[in-house]
């Protein structure tokens, strides 16, 4: 059994090679006194969010965690240490999120001076800091989960098919519970954010004042770049920290009921294997980044960057896919049961394998709908030709249509995962799509980092050709990313489907004997509707957030410009700080009111209509909340692609546009309204389902025993995992 | 059991008040030669339209009905003439069609003409020609639904309780499937075609050449003044048909499944009540009508306008709810019991006032989401001052928000009249909403109408207060046209919900044994997944014609503009019938995709996956389709009047904007991204889903035998309706 000790273990390699390389960024070269002048603005920028987000947070932390411990000790199967649980999940998912920053702010510098020298070297530099972010993030979740299982087990005194065992997990559930509530602050509070600033800058800056992008006479250009290090970095570091964390631990909800006879880990071979894949996708995450790297000699293409980048990705992952054989051979029995439902270790295999392929089918599909040249972009394009409207319909039309393949192929894949190892199978298979998670956000974070060095090229004067190296990087970043939302909206599918299963069986073993989820009923009907509802709800507040605070800092900008003198010709001063400070509170200010509703309503639905109706909730808000988040991130990221075409030239009807002309000025409108689109609200949509399944798992012991009454309470407790194999084996 | 034939006579009433109100209208004058030709080229244009859509629609309805012929005859629980009675539906359903528009195209320039007398005049003459329309629609839906129950019951020899009974309905259901396919078709067929014209005669009339809207010169305007006829009249007519006709089939199928024990009716009680309130609720409609009407000396304000027709409305709906008690108490049983759930027939009269309120609640959510100087329409207008992307960000936010009410009243009404009357009190509730749909229809009808006679009195440069007369009328009329979409919703919802309990029920009693749809099952998830995706796709395909076909209408104008010399001054005749063919080919080559993914993605899921799977997937659809609704209809009515505010001027931090300044100019971006949305997508929502559980209620019989196997079989048939009160009884 002392395999277990194995995963904090990978945890702690992450965080060496985390602190080596970080170190490496650290030692390289700065530039001159401009450039860290404007990296240090940035840089403090970053931290008075953060700091003043994570201020707001601790009363919320606080004031969960006195209700939670209560709600734990009162409940039989459950225990006020589920408290500590959320507690430590919190904190790891800030930590997180502020080690992504820290490193972020400070590569982005040096990447723009390492762009003077060569492609190559910007591209390590970039990359070198989002890798020290992904494995940070991977490194404390498995940390965080392996330690806190060894220490809860022991706590307990738990063993497989024990009540205890029961209790250690539930109690675990509540630091993925920690995790997942501040990633979803994060990730709100940091897109508004950065979407604020960014579309307050331009609609000044570049639309009234005619100035460029990232000029330092606009007073917002600052919050603008440091959104970028909020948002796409400090809250997407949160948001995977929390996906990961949630990924696994429905993977060992189901694994506790997993009955594994004859395995060599005491029948806790199920609960093991998520957090040994974690652990595992780790290490070989870290020898994908050996594989990303460009030739000096290599020209200034984004082919060669592009191409680096997926052999890393696509190495890591085809390493997991070998080394996931040998572990599921080695560890798993021959067959398994969960819940009546028999399937071997080939079959886990097998759904390891179905979450790998679904995992990379949806990222070429997202790439597809977002890539430049490729139709829905093109026909994007050709629409910015009639003007605005009907930029902004093609648009919505190509975000509507993207939904049709990703949906096939996650039905599929739930089919199939399905078939292979059951719900268990459901799980693992988004367990295995998650395990180089390292290796995603590593690729996820250099495209924000290189952004960043654009701007304090940008602003610190540097030749041209340092900033169209960043452009480069820049450009092979904004599709990494389309295709990373791709990759978290599946998974977040998966393991929303695979905590709904948790949820069920925790419902059940608390006593409200429950077959299933059925619709059929009126009541769980309505819960369907109001579930599904949720995310257009959350996205209208996420999105309207960003469309007011970008108004207050068009109003801000506009009265510095009027009442700076010299602020035009370079001699006054722009007050860069008062921009910062607007972002900041409107972001922090505007986190609140949707992060309540995600939180809420799953406890409002289940209290108030019973465990059963909170089903229907849940997957009517899944269901929704994948489409919606789909919808709107594709949306966003082709109406961004195609603006970004007209500064090469796009041909249209036989003539060509560039920069400037009426097509390119409608594409620009297309882009603001798919920056909520894809920054705020569609990334959100992963986070708010599971959150949502997250905390009716939480309830759901207090629940089943506040509704348990004659028509549902199980005459008899559930039945041990141990009685059940023995049933399923003798009837056969 | 003589009161069956009541129902048909009911719509033989409401024809009879139909050719009386037409020949009412024929008999006004319809003005000076310039009108008569102008209203000729509409006629004719609409004409065309409808000639050749009914052409490739008897296509499709032939081959279906062959389909359907051998499908009957092949199953014993059905019978080969639910082909006869589809092909009737279809035909009935195209009638509804003709009879508005011919109406319509007769009522616009007589409005006209009233309008250079008086606004009473000119309120009499349109409302007039939309009663001829709600009449006629509901009339067919009567006549037909009652005449062919009768013409089935005898000839198959059924009674209530009886196998023969369950094949009545289930022929009688192709009856609806032939309504709702033709209905599908019309909507989304008419709504391409109203926008596509209408955005291109913006685009290229309004816009690039400075002209006015409805100007003569511009050679798309009759194609949009046809648009007006053949979307917002026929395709409505049709539409609002097929919702009739499934909403009172739909309480009929669960009608049949519920024991009516000692009734005066043969236990056939519950099956003929929603026949008869849809019978009944006509002629409280036509009582209806007398109250609408406006004294000759009201001054020119939309309030006396609004308040006759709301006089109208909550007056047949009033006079609904005090006969439908004294119907309830004389032709129902104390006790009634469905599936095993036993209600009263007060909880029937309690389920219809829950889908009176519903519906009223609903039009009055919908009403202050898209209502001029409330807060939703506000935001916009103020979001409009920094550009047309914050424009249409502040749109789409209104437009998911206002999903947040109508989904809690829509799930409280399920709710409700579950509780009151189990699964047949959500059908009766949905009944009871649509019974004054001739009211509603007129009410919708006569703001086409108005907007027409506005075109033509503009056309035949009219002296300009006949057109501040129609403007009133048409403004009133975009305000009943967003509530009327807010009732259709849910009644839809419901309707739907109804279908979906009723295809639970024929595929049980087809021998496939099925407790309900059990959600947490991987492959029913999946299903819902999928058909949550439905109407995305759908709403893409359609937002996406309308685009293009419009872009086509746009070259098309610009070349007339360019070749046809004097045409600007007036001395070139623009050649209006090219623009109507380009819209009348490409609605009806736009609309096959979209109607074909309607009608047979639930055959693929069903065929291919079983009847639970089929199950997961109408419910996902509902949702989704139910919500997108939601969406599409008030973000686009929202913006529509946000544009519309700026023609009196508004104040936004202080300044006044008026008409041709900037934010007005965003204004009409975001109006133009509504247009497909308010009236092509948005509308069809309703359809869509209603249609796919039609289809699904078709083939379960087929469906059942084909999945039946050794877990879902049920080893003995379905309980008859008597053994199964007696059980519920003696379980007392």
């Amino acid at each position: 059994m002392s395999i277990v000790y194995l995963i904090p273990l990978f945890g702690l390699i992450a965080l060496l090679f985390t602190a080596v390389q970080s170190a490496w960024v650290s030692r390289q070269d700065a530039g001159n006194e401009k450039m860290t002048e404007i990296a240090r603005h940035i840089a403090e920028g970053a931290m008075a969010f953060l700091k003043a987000e994570y201020k707001i947070l601790t009363y919320f932390v606080i004031i969960a965690a006195l209700l939670l411990g209560y709600m734990g000790a009162s409940h039989e199967n459950s225990d006020w240490t589920i408290a500590v649980a959320f507690v430590i999940g919190a904190i790891f998912s800030a930590l997180a999120g502020f080690i992504g920053m820290r490193i972020a702010t400070k590569a982005n510098v040096r990447t723009a001076q390492a762009a003077r020298t060569s492609l190559s070297k910007a591209l390590k530099v970039s990359f070198t800091g989002g890798s020290v972010m992904g494995m940070g993030v991977a490194g404390l979740a498995v940390l965080g989960l392996g330690g806190l299982f060894i220490v809860l087990k022991a706590y307990f005194g738990a063993e497989a098919g024990t009540d205890e065992m029961i209790k250690t997990i539930e109690v675990l559930t509540g630091f993925s519970l920690g995790a997942e509530s501040i990633a979803l602050f994060a990730r709100v509070g940091g897109g508004i954010y950065t979407k604020a600033a960014d579309v307050g800058a331009d609609l000044v800056g570049k639309v009234e004042a005619g100035i460029p992008e990232d000029d330092p006479r606009n007073p917002a250009t600052i919050a603008d770049n440091v959104g970028d290090n909020v948002g796409d970095v400090a809250g997407m570091g949160a948001d995977l920290f929390g996906s990961y964390v949630a990924t696994v631990l429905a993977t060992m909800v189901l694994g506790v009921e997993t009955v594994s006879a004859n395995d060599n880990f005491g029948g806790l071979a199920p609960v093991l294997l998520p957090m040994l894949i974690a652990g595992i996708g780790i290490v070989l995450s870290i020898i994908g980044t050996f594989f990303v790297r460009i030739s000096e000699n290599a020209g200034l293409s984004t082919a060669a960057v592009q191409k680096a980048l997926n052999l890393g990705n696509w190495g890591s992952i085809v390493l997991t896919a070998v080394v996931a054989w040998f572990l599921v051979n080695w560890i798993l029995p021959e067959t398994l049961v969960l819940r009546g439902y028999e399937f071997t270790k080939g079959g886990v295999f097998g759904a390891i394998i179905v979450g790998l392929i679904v995992g990379t089918l949806m990222s070429i599909i997202t790439e597809y709908y977002t890539a430049m040249g490729k139709r829905p972009v093109m026909s994007i394009i050709r629409q910015s030709a009639t003007g605005h409207a009907t930029n902004i319909i093609g648009g919505l039309a190509v975000g509507m249509e993207s939904t049709l393949l990703p949906t096939i192929v996650l039905a599929g894949g739930i089919y199939g995962s399905y078939a292979f190892a059951g719900l268990y199978g459901v799980a693992i298979a988004a367990a295995g799509m998650m395990a180089t998670t390292a290796m995603q956000l590593a690729i996820d974070a250099f495209g924000p980092i290189a952004d960043n060095a654009g701007g304090i090229a940008e602003m610190s004067e540097l030749p041209k050709d340092v900033r169209e190296k960043t452009d480069i990087l820049d450009a092979v970043g904004n599709t990494t990313a389309a295709t990373g939302k791709g990759f978290a909206i599946a998974s977040a599918a998966l393991t929303a489907l695979a905590l709904f299963a948790a949820y069920v069986g925790v419902v059940g073993a608390n006593g409200y004997d429950m077959d299933g989820i059925n619709i059929y009923k009126a009541d769980v009907l309505a819960g369907l509707f109001i579930g599904g509802m949720i995310p257009f709800i959350f996205s209208s507040l996420a999105i309207r957030a960003v469309g007011e605070a970008a108004m207050a800092m068009v109003e801000e900008v506009r009265r510095q410009f009027r009442t700076i003198p010299g602020i035009m010709e370079g001699t006054g001063k722009p007050e860069y700080d008062k921009c910062v400070a607007i972002s900041t509170e409107a972001s922090i200010r505007k986190m609140m009111v949707p992060g309540a509703i995600a939180i809420l309503s799953p406890i409002i639905i289940g209290f108030l209509l019973g465990p059963e109706v909170l089903g229907g909730f849940l997957a009517g808000a899944t269901v929704s909340g994948v489409l919606m988040g789909m919808f709107q991130n594709n949306a966003g990221g082709a109406w961004d692609n195609a603006k970004k075409s007209f500064e090469k030239g796009v041909e249209i009807n036989g003539e060509v546009y560039y920069k400037k002309s009426e097509p390119h000025k409608a594409s620009v409108t297309g882009d603001t309204v798919g920056d909520p689109f894809k920054d705020t609200s569609g990334p959100s949509m992963n986070i708010l389902i599971k959150l949502m399944s997250i905390v009716s798992l939480v309830i759901a012991p207090t629940l089943a025993g506040l509704h348990g009454n004659s028509d549902h309470k199980s005459s008899a407790k559930k039945k041990a995992p141990t009685e059940q194999v023995a049933q399923v084996r003798s009837a056969k």
